[in-house]
């Protein structure tokens, strides 16, 4: 018998959608998930945003106030997609209170943050899932896969890329984004997260690293009132306080080096976000605008040794779950999909599947790293 | 307020599935939708199918005879798909029985089959969408807008590719798609068709064509009991009876001239779906297994004008339904919920959105044709 | 030791320099060449480019008529690289008087023109080489090697398409390249002729066809005076009489079966010159635009199976004499090179290297049959 | 009238080829260049190598001893084509002797090589040219003009990247290329040198950097005797004394950050020397193994800007000397005739045309300076 889980979903833009529409679709693509999950309530401040939720998605309640949900029985899991600056508040609350946990990355502003919202699922014993989404295309599992098996040998080096034009414009308003007490480390947090998590998850632990930071468009126009995330403004000109651009060196205890770039200003790119990785006998690369595709080059010619491109099929991660064949598309969405089952499983069976708020940490400590590098000049040891 | 429709769906393979998740998913995408969809019931004869997806996806009943379904005041609409062969019987009954019809392509083997079905529809003066479902793709939408605004000029010449590798291995049972009382004209009805349906929807109407077909593998190793797509078999051989490659040469009324290619067993090819398109000013291609991207070449140069990949987003088609950004990837299946949401606004409305029967029809009647210029080797006007 | 060869050039526009530079290039790349060519004449009767050329290149004279080169006993070897209506008389006046015979392709306007070539030769007993230097580069010869191998199976279909954008241009003047008595069949002669020869090379005969023409812009203003390949003009409107665009269907005697394109004025095409080949077990694709690349799907998959990306390297033809390592990029002219040490280990050897006036003949054949599909509308048999 | 200008060539390898050819082939390229080379002779010490390529190419002589052409008067000018560790000492005494010098690069082992090589050819009053033809492909020239007319606005970030497998093989023999005494800091001259001429071609002078460095394959087998470039060899194993693999990170004087990589042991990549350039309102890339292509992306979108793949024509740097239409395909050798034209410009016109020795010793800096940061694990400026 399938169980059902009463979940609540707090912040209701992208994220909340994306999280309600997975929990929803869990066992269109998983039919043996031993939860299913069912819509308690949905929170969001934004006036009406929370009603229309319940009345698209089909949520029982709805309200303005997420700290109602604390309080709720039917409320046993919670989905957090609220911006940066509330994960610690929320994230803490919600395990304190004894509920499980689907938390965006990046989980707070910094390393402190994060920790203290792990600390609280730990006290708590509650499970945790966070939005480390990449991971679940299944492209990138299998690239995980062959870097198991030794399809390439030993990894030397590789490069992760997570490049946006979502702040490229020099007329983008200046919204709480670009402030460091509600916008963190910019970049950061925003896209390096997700390419250091990938780094983490396909390498391994990174041991130091030297980073370099930029902010490219020291000023933007200020805004009176609310603004989205791709508003234009034409007030005065107010600072933008974090980062638009960070490269970085990494090397993990494994011995592997890496270049890591993340940037919110890339002129050019729509979600450039990938990586390509080289071992002593071959090399994978994958790119997240061609997310079904993997180039692989594996073999025993070490020279002249050609990519053969891979379209993912049944057998590479999750794929069949939702396509019957090889290069049949998947979505951004499916991968939230993925994500949710194995959140659903880990509550169900009490051990975690997939990225967890261990990694949140790991990649948030990884981001503070970065910024001290920055400050001193400096390799930093992780 | 929204309405709610009944809908039944008959044959539980693939698209079964797809059509079911469709339905569900139709608002979490197009919250506005006038109607929604509530499972009633699915039929299917093979044991426990039924019954599996009812559990599954929560259709109230579940049958393993369609003919109830005539006969259920609930259900107001059906999703027909079951195998081609039953098209033209389920296709038409559903139509008589005065209820609405998303049924998949071809609509049955022939011209004939589909006209009939066609015709039991009018009469019955119910609303009809049939699953062309590349048309709903955002890029292809924007080729269709590019070319209806002149962007590239008058069109001159195209080339429509539908390669797959799904029957390429030669110890492939030989199943009912195999068979012309079954799989009908083989490649032609299960690939060229949708071909014909994007040549159609971006070209205009065809006038003549010349067309060659050839049987790569002549003989299957034959299978006792039930072949599912992909098996293998070791029985004694037997003939394949229907086509596996076609190529045909295409005039349209509009004077475009285009090269038109299917196969089935074409190694190498995974959903090697698409078009390219020459007009006196530019030029697009697209390929469904880079599904969000279209080539797009524009200008006022003629020549060494360049090529551009534009990635789909909001603005292009549907786009805006799924995703905030470009180039954050759709799926296959957001097209059939593309597709759904127009069966349900068709139904709502009284007019169709997207392909209809008669499109089937005219798609069905091009591959008539093509099989008369196999027979009599010459130019088939249509 | 190594035997001079005294040469001659007819013709020298972009082909004339091309076949000069190929001469004094050959022993670059062919240090074991038998034969080593020496400059004795140029022949153009455009006012002062034959004495320029002997000049940059070091012709020992130069002419404006080149029936002069006909009773230089030092010319014991002939490129001719004027325009197609010339190839003919040049042609056979070269073979009749004992010279070798380098000559640029189609080889005159006709089946009939290339037939007269081609016997005159064999009736003096020279060697010949025809500019099909597409066969030339190493992927195409990597291509061939593979297929005769079996690396792909018995192969099934193939498409060949030249699509060039050198006509685009609605402007540009009506040249002798729009007349049928100078330009012959248009894209035809032009491009059509290499794609066929490729199509052979690969495949072998073609045993029938069926053919598309048309011409995309029926006129084009008039111009006094000489006018250059890329010229605009202004005169009056004069009519364009031979074929823009051709689309083909083949079948080969060893059964495979082909779609062929050529176009002279596809917007957005530069040097789209290319083919793509399937067969039982695997696929090729090359494009010249990128000469060095073989994409190669090979296995034992049938399903699934994926390409993978080759640059060519030594091995592959004869990219060993340019370059010492895979992936070093290689020049059209290079292919010219190739093309002159066939024509000049031919001379020495007394047998052909390369492609021979045998092939103009078969590819000019296939030419008129196309154009006399066009004319019947009907299949026509080789 | 064309001056005529007595050339010699240091060393008959792989280089020694390619410059021998490039000065034969400028005047087929550049008919108006003011100056032709002729060969007087070649210096080489392996046994009748210089004697053959004498006999291939036509020097009036050949030796083994590169110290007799400093007497002969018939040389004006010297190819330095030998192995690094001879740069200093052959290129300071071609200087020294009042000849002037076309030099690869990297210019010697050291900045401190390239320094004094650059110090004899100022005090002797000789014009230089150092190898870095990279410059020299015309996607290049026209990446750097569009860079500056401020096509991509300000430029904001970089990367370089020059990965190669010619070392990758573990059996490679441990020739001297691996020791520090000859092949100096391994893959960082050999490879990195020219990605480091790229940057500040392109972008301007380096501020400061931080670099890691690591031998992948520590040990490789010995070797008894001569080894060329990709012997294999199975003597005992000895170590590995230079790089093998770089990560750098750079600030530009101008502002731009940029991230450079370059490897020997990159199994998959061949040739895969590129850049990608952000600027404010754009960017470009480029990839060398398609070295005719430049992706371009400009405008005045700043979001959802799309890239255009350009293939360079006439117009783009010196393509119009090679080839007339664009995307007809240039090669590697091509690079090198521009370079030798350069040279030869220089020495007719007493001004630079080109890479010179300033540059060489720009970029040896450079890399020095990457040697001491890894050393101090510091960012180093310059
Ligand atoms: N895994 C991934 O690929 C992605 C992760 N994210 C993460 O998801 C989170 C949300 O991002 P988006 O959905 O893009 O932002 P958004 O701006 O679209 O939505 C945030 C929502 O939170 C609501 N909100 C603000 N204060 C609240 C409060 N006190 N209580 C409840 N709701 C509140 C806002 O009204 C808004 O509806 C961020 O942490 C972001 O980093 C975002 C996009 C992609
Ligand atoms: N639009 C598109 O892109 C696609 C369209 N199709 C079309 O969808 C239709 C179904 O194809 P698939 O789902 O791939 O086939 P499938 O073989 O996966 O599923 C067919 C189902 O119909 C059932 N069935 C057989 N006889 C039946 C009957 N008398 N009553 C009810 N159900 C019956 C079978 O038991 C099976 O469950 C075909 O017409 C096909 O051409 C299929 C795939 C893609
Ligand atoms: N293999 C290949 O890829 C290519 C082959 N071709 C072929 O080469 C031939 C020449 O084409 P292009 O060089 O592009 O043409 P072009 O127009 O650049 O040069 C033709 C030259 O022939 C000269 N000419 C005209 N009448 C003459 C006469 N009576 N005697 C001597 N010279 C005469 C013209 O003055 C001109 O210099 C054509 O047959 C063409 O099909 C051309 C380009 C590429
Ligand atoms: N610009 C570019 O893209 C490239 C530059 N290079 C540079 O060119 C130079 C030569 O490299 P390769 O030609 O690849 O090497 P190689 O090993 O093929 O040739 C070097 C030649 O120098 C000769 N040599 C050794 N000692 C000599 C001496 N004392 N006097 C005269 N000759 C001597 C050797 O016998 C050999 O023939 C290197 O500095 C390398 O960095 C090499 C390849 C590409």
């Amino acid at each position: 018998m399938t169980r059902s889980l009463g979940v609540a979903v707090v912040g209701f833009g992208w994220m909340g959608h994306a999280h309600t529409r997975a929990y929803l679709r869990a066992r269109h693509h998983y039919p043996n998930l031993p939860i299913a999950a069912h819509l308690v309530t949905v929170a969001d401040p934004e006036p009406g945003r929370a009603d229309a939720a319940a009345e698209q998605y089909g949520f029982a309640g709805s309200t303005t106030d997420w700290r109602e949900l604390l309080t709720d029985p039917r409320v046993e899991a919670v989905s957090v997609t609220a911006p940066n600056f509330l994960h610690r508040e929320i994230g803490a609350a919600v395990a304190e209170s004894g509920r499980h946990l689907w938390i965006e990355k990046p989980v707070g502003l910094t390393g402190d943050d994060a920790h203290a919202v792990a600390a609280a699922a730990t006290e708590a014993g509650v499970r945790s899932t966070v939005g480390f989404n990449y991971r679940a295309a299944p492209a990138v599992a299998e690239a995980r896969a062959l870097i198991a098996n030794g399809a390439i040998g030993r990894v030397t080096n590789a490069r992760f890329r997570f490049f946006s034009d979502y702040a490229a414009h020099p007329e983008g308003a200046l919204s709480w984004r670009f402030t460091r007490s509600h916008g963190g480390s910019g970049v950061l947090g925003d896209l390096a997260s997700h390419a250091v998590d990938l780094a983490r998850h396909l390498l391994g632990d990174i041991e130091s690293l030297v980073a370099d930071t930029v902010t490219v468009i020291p000023e933007r126009p200020t805004v009176t009132g609310a603004a989205s995330h791709f508003s234009r403004a034409d007030g005065p000109p107010g600072p933008v306080e974090n980062e638009d651009h960070l490269n970085a060196l990494l090397r993990f205890t494994g011995g592997a080096r890496a270049v890591l770039e993340a940037s919110r200003v890339a002129v050019g790119e729509q979600n450039t976000y990938g990586f390509e990785i080289h071992g002593t006998t071959g090399a994978l690369a994958w790119d997240f605008r061609r997310m079904g595709e993997l180039s692989v080059s594996t073999g025993a010619d070490y020279q002249s040794q050609s990519y053969r491109t891979v379209f993912a099929g049944p057998g590479n991660g999750d794929f069949g779950a939702f396509q019957p064949g090889a290069g049949i598309a998947m979505s951004y969405d499916d991968t939230k999909v993925i994500e949710a089952a194995g959140f659903l499983r880990s509550v169900a069976e009490g051990t975690p599947y997939g990225p967890t708020l261990d990694d949140a940490v790991a990649a948030a400590v990884v981001l503070d790293a970065m910024l001290d590098s920055v400050r001193t000049g400096a390799w930093v040891s992780l």
